[in-house]
């Protein structure tokens, strides 16, 4: 009897704590980069509820403090002035995307090849760019350019002038590993088309959001996923209020790169 | 013991069959609107597949053999010659939603409202056009006019083109359901923006895809919904294989109304 009610306890937490069945090959994400591009930046979910989605993964936090690395089960908070830190469960993000990474393809990469070549490395090797494409690039690079951003006060600016104090730090010769997402065009509004990456050094004290690296020597996993779930904000009235019909692809290229 | 492995065994299917715990206010869809739109019409997921997910929905079939209507864990067929079905298990779908439905709201519509009128009436009653909504009209219609097509050959055409040949049925004083979804705009290439909503008569002998009606009376409920899921087809090379970074809202206007 003891067995029967801890089997039915564990089933009944797996259930109602909202672990999909099937989560490989599932990126969930939180929100949508369009509120968070629009200024919705009040967390919706907490980390410990992230990861019950996922071990890798990148987004932001709460007033937009920081960029976010999910990285084997971890989350590290890379701040505005640079320093890593390891947010408590509690703390919650307005926009994160997680997946429980297994590797489907490891690419080769060369030394020297720099973010853009990598990029048509990769989009050269997978089937097509209809699905998505989780990314881990763990190794060492003799380049890196990472940015990353301040918490910000209400009434929060729209994320185009946030970006113009974003910090920007270059690290050379650094190991780490880069983690994101490769996602289909049809997306634009609700994620980012294409790259978004984000870096943490292997001694968790540098990151951030990747703007530009130079491939040293290393391993790229790619963890094809067939699967897309997203989980709106239900009670943050910034979200239910925000302006989603606009195109706002321009504005959101402009911050990205 | 017997108990244990019982639960065991069911708490296993529930896990390894796919059904996503807090299955509820979420919104399953198969593969992407843009997809159906361009011609991929081979389906990718059973009906048997498509029920774990919910028990109200609409979608098409493989060659889009006609206009998918899922009522109460029930997948009915309306094909091309307006006759209803009830297709197996093993049945495919190339594009379909579902929710398992739970009304969180009950809104009043007036004899003679006409289609316009109920979308204006739905979206002065919910609190935002940000989150999913499902929809079901259960009551007595005085006109309904919906539409079925055909199943097609390949090489197939692009759904624009045979909407060209599609059948129109209208109906009067007729007793039924209309089920559907009202969507974000940002859902653009993904699923239809706004509402999108198929018919079946109580005697399961009409339906479609709903173009226009005027309501006479009867009861309509909403289910919010905050969780999105998409499952792409991983095996239909075709789906891999077409473009979907055009932007093809205006070829999908033309269609769906």
């Amino acid at each position: 009897m003891r067995k029967h009610a801890i089997t039915l306890v564990i089933c009944s937490v797996l259930l109602l704590q909202g672990v999909p069945a099937r989560a490989q090959d599932t990126v969930m994400q939180v929100s949508t980069i369009d509120a968070l591009v629009a200024g919705v930046y009040d967390g919706s979910l907490t980390c410990a509820g992230l990861l019950q989605y996922g071990d890798v993964g990148i987004g932001t936090f709460d007033r937009l403090e920081g960029e976010m690395v999910v990285l084997d089960g971890t989350v590290y908070q890379v701040k505005g002035d640079g320093t890593v830190h390891r947010p408590g469960p509690d703390m919650k993000t307005p926009f994160a995307a997680v997946c429980r990474f297994v590797a489907d393809e490891t690419i080769t990469l060369h030394k020297g090849m720099d973010y853009k070549e990598v990029e048509q490395k990769i989009d050269a090797s997978i089937s097509g760019t209809n699905l998505f494409y989780a990314i881990k690039i763990m190794g060492t690079f003799s380049y890196m350019k990472t940015r990353s951003v301040p918490a910000q006060s209400k009434p929060y600016p729209p994320l185009a002038e946030v970006a113009k104090s974003q910090s920007i730090f270059e690290m050379h010769n650094i190991a780490g590993t880069i983690v994101g997402f490769r996602c289909p065009p049809y997306v634009q509004g609700i994620n980012v088309p294409g790259y978004h990456l984000h870096f943490i050094s292997d001694d968790r004290t540098q990151g951030g959001h990747v703007l530009d690296f130079v491939f040293d020597q290393g391993d790229c996993h790619i963890d094809r996923c067939h699967r897309f779930l997203m989980v709106l904000p239900t009670e943050e009235e910034a979200f239910q209020k925000v302006d989603l019909s606009r195109d706002r692809s321009r504005e959101l290229q402009q911050i990205e790169k």
